[in-house]
């Protein structure tokens, strides 16, 4: 085979900037699979039309933020192969052709579409490309043959149904192209947002990747803490404090166990607490900042980063399209040449 | 505006070589369309995959005995725009960009969907595909901006559902990219098969385009006439014969008075009458079998044809992504030139 490495593919919808939540769910996790795995990481721009197809002007603005927020927390271009799927038009060939061998119901069982239809009624999502967007999704997939795609539990329905897709399309073509496509099943740790729920864009409770030291410091110092601490003397419970929570992440076994001992003695105050906190999560936070900066100063790298990308996209995907145009026989200059061969015998 | 001459667009499912209900049907049509407008003739072959997905060999079969009947016909190159769909891979993208915005219920009212899946019941024809073909065929149309589409009255709802898509279209991203395609009406003669019932290649009763002359005489000389004319003294009834229904086609006025009066008289035989149709007939026949012949034999340059064909479509194809991308906003790199522009201000 030619392919060294498993490969995986992952892609993120560009619905805005990212915050510490996605970073600590799928960033950190793309980090480490760029280092053992031939990655394919992309811009989801199509699919965030599926939902926002009433305002594309948003997903073109935040697909460069995105981009920004990926390269700012490490992702490496030299490792990784970053591309926008709008740029990439063999995925919607793709899409056209298991269009046509995929059953309705396969889709209509997905649980996340009637999920989403209910939980976004004040959009309309009835349409055609939000029904089939698993289907856009098995394409995006198999189209570099990724042998991995990393998910949480709630898209494995996702990922079986792309491996059924990928069964039928072998079955009905006797052929062999697309590797079964596998979840690689991931836990995301649950980060607090600053009013103690989860971190969420629709919460308005972000802290932002691309956010300034002053800001996060004010979000950070204002953060909603243990509800039963009111005054300073009351001793506190850092089980149901958010703020606590980020120590997990940003903090050493021994500050908290320092701030577990302190917070229920009430010999540490919140605001120490928070101070702490807040120099943990600059250390990690700095750094990403800076190179956000850096990136911020030569966009045209940056475009040329993703033009890149995309062209190194757009070439593995063709190839798997002449494989999966022969294995169809949907190729009509391959007759073409089979009969000059034939006529020049 | 760019644009001469009103555009014309329509498509054929390369499902076999055409008949002679074909010719007199759509590719008559095709001719006089020729001169009048800027037609754009295309092989449908992503559309035959609706149907016929289980075995897509046959279709690319087919599509070079369809290419070769067009240009037999006299389909003219020079004149029209000839290509093969799925080598233009922007009907995919625009398809993708159409389905977000194409509510289900408008597919599911159309009246042909529960019909085909009835007549053609012994295929599974519930996949996503099926549902969701007048979406390609609407991208089919508005990708060339089209004005007319010429069709049968039973297509007429998905010119409709074309129409209603691009008025959408328009209104959601405030533009005014295509011309709301009309439907070009037109009354096909139903040309009957040897056997009298419609000509058609379910029935096995077809001539066709590319038959040779013997073969032709032999299927003539052995169709089927007034069933109630059992010996030649018996006296027939041309209303009731499907060979007196070719000799509308074939024949003048002043040989159709004659055979009229002589088969009502039994002055004429049923062979004698099938003489005349067959010199007729092949007075329009030959020339097309001639033009086969010659085409036959330059293979190398029919597949030119269809390549600068394809090459038009094409660039035509991208200008209108091209619109339709900056008016959607979908255009990643449209920002980045922003970008740059902005910061070197
Ligand atoms: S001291 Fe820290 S852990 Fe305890 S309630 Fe205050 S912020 Fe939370
Ligand atoms: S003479 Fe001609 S029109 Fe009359 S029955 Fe025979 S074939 Fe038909």
């Amino acid at each position: 085979m030619e392919q060294a490495r498993k490969r995986v593919l992952s892609g993120m919808r560009p619905t805005g900037k990212l915050h510490l939540g996605n970073l600590h769910g799928a960033l950190d996790n793309w980090l480490s699979l760029q280092d053992e795995y031939e990655c394919f990481f992309f811009i989801a721009d199509w699919h965030a039309l599926t939902t926002d197809y009433a305002s594309p002007e948003m997903i073109r603005r935040n697909t460069w933020d995105v981009v920004l927020d990926w390269l700012s927390a490490g992702i490496d271009p030299e490792k990784s192969t970053l591309f926008i799927q709008s740029e990439v038009k063999e995925h919607a060939e793709l899409h056209v052709l298991l269009s046509m061998i995929t059953p309705i119901p396969w889709l209509e069982r997905n649980p996340t579409y009637k999920e989403q239809q209910q939980q976004l009624s004040h959009k309309d999502l009835s349409t055609y490309g939000f029904l089939g967007y698993p289907v856009l999704q098995t394409a995006d997939i198999i189209i570099y043959r990724a042998h991995g795609v990393p998910v949480g539990k709630d898209q494995l329905p996702h990922i079986e149904l792309a491996r059924e897709i990928v069964r039928r399309f072998h079955f009905l073509y006797r052929c062999n192209i697309f590797p079964e496509p596998q979840a690689l099943l991931t836990e995301y740790p649950v980060i607090p947002g600053t009013d103690g729920r989860k971190m969420s864009k629709s919460y308005n409770n972000c802290i932002y990747l691309a956010e300034d030291a002053e800001s996060v410091r004010r979000k950070v110092m204002t953060m909603i803490t243990d509800p039963q601490r009111k005054r300073r003397t009351d001793p506190g419970d850092p089980e149901v404090c958010p703020v606590f929570d980020l120590h997990r992440i940003y903090s050493g076994e021994d500050e908290r166990s320092e701030i577990i001992q302190g917070c229920r003695t009430a010999s540490i105050g919140c605001v120490d607490c928070k101070k702490i906190l807040l120099k943990n999560l600059e250390r990690k936070h700095e750094p990403i900042r800076e190179r956000r900066r850096k990136f911020e100063g030569k966009m045209p790298e940056v475009y040329e980063i993703m033009e890149e990308g995309i062209k190194k996209a757009r070439e593995e995907a063709s190839r798997t399209m002449e494989l999966v145009r022969d294995a169809m026989g949907m190729n009509p200059f391959m007759e073409a040449e089979a009969h000059i061969r034939a006529g020049a015998r």
